[in-house]
């Protein structure tokens, strides 16, 4: 689908110069651009590449002086990241699959279906369930018993929604996504090795070794608006009441998050991070790459964790965090720092040493 | 379904008091409980918020003064964690999914199929599978070429079972788990830079670049009895012979078993652990969240590592673990204190240098 | 299928001794032989087990004395590592699966299929999407809109190739990997918390809270021939071009490969390693288990980490490391080391503190 310059710069609400009638096909980087291509140059140096390219129409960083550059039209954005977001929007082809409900779906006659929901091929929608209204499920995806999902949603490919999962508007779910497995509980007859080293933070005592016993998961999960969840990422019903997430949420690939957990409004879990069952996480929270958190700990409000961080502790609101264990960041770096030259304290210490005991040889 | 809360203390092996003859639909946390829930208030502190909602009967602690609580009726555990378990298990509202096989499941006629299995909608079950009475196969769950299933398990949606593999009874795995893809196994021509770098412990020498050339997993996976596996966890078959999972082992979310591993009894692997090839591990380990473990080590029965742990070498039976790399817990508990004042160590080092090299200044 | 002792030894390039004409049916460890497999004696320990098992036939190490362990034939092979590449590839029995398309699987009339595809039951195939000669695309599997999948590939069961991620020559993916999911990438309307702390290091300032905005991912996935996917790993699109995979790099299960990423010839990324957004690796490289490599950064040629290890920089070609954060391998062994000895450090400093400010008390 073909749009002028200016439409587009209409719609994002930026401005557009020199030959706004030209047709734009796609969006490229410099280098990579055709003729019907707006090539991405919001930067001196990505504008770099444009010669390299065929581009015509390009979208610069507000100030550039788009025409010594070769280039016959030009958007200015005040915040050109930002308005990716509409760009990509606008021109995003989507997954090219039909509307309707695929003739190899299995929809139970009990399900309720929204107007214009599509159901892909091979997807299954059970018994109660509740779509509303343009959502899409995509090919092979499941939805549970009773499940509800908002409108306007988008199911990739074999996303897995269990029984009685609440689903609010616009989710989008990357394929292999799983909400509503059982949770990770488990309990021996008697006091187990765990509960023990728990309490004396090491020390197993005599605790014999016993078998695991369920306990089963009879709360669900749910969901907010506007929440999206990565390729192959878990999120575990509750035991009792429902694991929660809130509005605006984004949680990345591989992100496990465990029974109970309560996450709040938009926060954002980045790849591979773990979240141990019970463990509340709170708004504006921002987890690094392979964080992991531990059952039944707190982080408050706009926290945020660099890539790797093992949070063993509560985190009170507003701290950036790093390191195994946690901590502020700056400590960490230090910290980082001092290891790198730990060697030379050890040499440092042992040569303080030898001066102390025969202080004599230090005059 | 409803109970009576006799009925249910009865099947508890616990204590009712009050008016036992009350019915019971669900289970609830306080303040969330109907007139008909069941309200969980195992610890005082959970009783606080039965005001809160309008739950009639309870399980409390043992010596609570249930009356004085606003109860009528009230059941009594000695240890309420473990009954938790039949609790949980007597109330689960289930997956909702129909008996018998669904007329789009793809079953191959030289399948067997023991005494009321039930096979979901799209689930594919191959020639040459045996799956034991009373198994249930999910939807789009996968039962490869002469696989082998125990009596009495469920798969939920998605789960995928490769040709040979071989599972014992009253098996359960979350959606999207995977058991039998291939190891991850690669050989060079010439010794390769990592090997190399494993016996020199950091110099790759002159090693050339080289293409990788797969290993073929000959082995399949064999599972005992009563194991359970995480949505989305994968299990890898073995080269020669099969990786290996004993009796009562329980694998969480996002848990990778390498090729040719072997784990014994009664076994946890929380979320996110991860197991290089040919790993032994004991019975009654627990491997806390997002634990690694190298390829061909050894870890002993009732083994216990923090959450983040990272396993270089072998571990001794009965070791309690955490850090990077895993040290006892203890030490690390030490270390991560050290760590913290190791800005302060620098210091007091260089006051030192100060006042050894020059005697006089400190008196 | 059964081959001779002599067939075997020509098809590898190895020698065969004894009784050549023997017939073997499959491979086994020496403990589990029959007397129709090949032993795997390797090396002298593995031939201890040769009495438990009843093979008569084994591929032993160079200069072995293969009588006198009571064999009848033997197989010697200069790098018999390198050897089972081969064997293994002649004597691996398969999935199992059936030629031709299965009468359940949704193949769309636009989409072109070469000489011998086979489509597994349940699998979808969209419109536009081509998939060169031989390729078996498993059951269960998906290939979305307008993808392309080179010749001699092996999709597993439930596989999902996205719409138009183009795919080379002999491509293998393990159950439920997942190519062509979206990027994680998203934007708040001002500089966000994360972009204030990140240019800090640490200080988020006064950033208010902010909803988070999707950016679209238009670019597809481009993998290159002889590549191999784990078991639900997952690799996402590229923003505007395509993230990259070179030719014959092996990607583990549980791993994650963010938008945009590049990553050339020859790598291995091992079990739940996570690569964020835009990084570039080089060819040769090794990333051992659980790595995590922050975004934007750049890893050489022939680089080699160690399992757990955390890279928050660049590393420069050629380097072996270990850590968190990722260190050359020898100085976080040293680090290892002195953590293990930091206690007794403080200790010195402490008396060194004490004899120093009483210079008398040390004589």
């Amino acid at each position: 689908m073909a749009y002028t310059v200016e439409q587009i710069a209409t719609a994002l609400g930026a401005e557009a110069f020199g030959a706004v009638d030209m047709e734009i096909d796609g969006l490229a980087e410099p280098a990579d651009a055709t003729a019907r291509d707006l090539a991405l140059a919001m930067k001196p140096e990505y504008a770099d590449s444009l010669p390299s390219g065929a581009a015509k129409a390009a979208m610069v960083w507000d100030g550039a002086d788009w025409q010594s550059l070769g280039l016959e039209a030009a958007i200015i954005s005040p915040r050109p990241r930002y308005t990716m977001s509409g760009l990509t929007t606008m021109m995003d082809p989507g997954q090219g699959w039909a509307d309707g409900i695929h003739p190899t779906a299995s929809v139970d006659d009990r399900a309720e279906l929204g107007a214009g929901v599509s159901v892909g091929p091979m997807a299954v929608v059970c018994a109660g369930a509740r779509i509303g209204a343009g959502t899409v499920i995509g090919p092979q995806a499941f939805v549970g018993t009773d499940a509800q999902i908002g409108t306007m949603g988008f199911l990739r490919e074999g996303v897995r929604i269990g029984a009685r999962v609440k689903i609010g508007e616009r989710f989008i779910a990357q394929p292999g996504a799983v909400v509503g497995g059982d949770g990770f509980s488990y309990v021996t007859p008697e006091k187990s090795s765990v509960e023990q080293a728990r309490q004396t933070l090491g020390d197993q005592g005599d605790t014999r070794s016993q078998a695991w016993t369920r306990i089963h998961s009879l709360g669900a999960v749910s969901i907010g608006d506007d929440v999206e969840l990565g390729s192959n990422c878990t999120i575990d019903r509750g035991t009792i009441r429902d694991t929660r997430i809130g509005n605006g949420t984004k949680i990345d690939n591989l992100v496990m998050v465990g029974h109970n957990v309560e996450i709040g409004n938009d926060s954002l879990l980045c790849g591979c991070v773990g979240i141990a069952g019970s463990t509340r996480i709170g708004n504006n929270v921002v987890l690094g790459g392979q964080t992991g958190v531990s059952d039944n700990i707190f982080i408050g409000d706009n926290v945020i964790t660099g890539g790797g961080t093992i949070v063993l502790s509560n985190i009170p609101a507003g701290r950036v965090m790093l390191g195994y264990p946690a901590m502020k960041m700056e400590t960490t770096m230090e910290i980082f720092k001092g290891l790198r030259r730990l060697k030379r304290l050890f040499n440092d210490v042992a040569d303080l040493k030898k001066a102390v005991s025969k202080p004599d040889a230090s005059d």
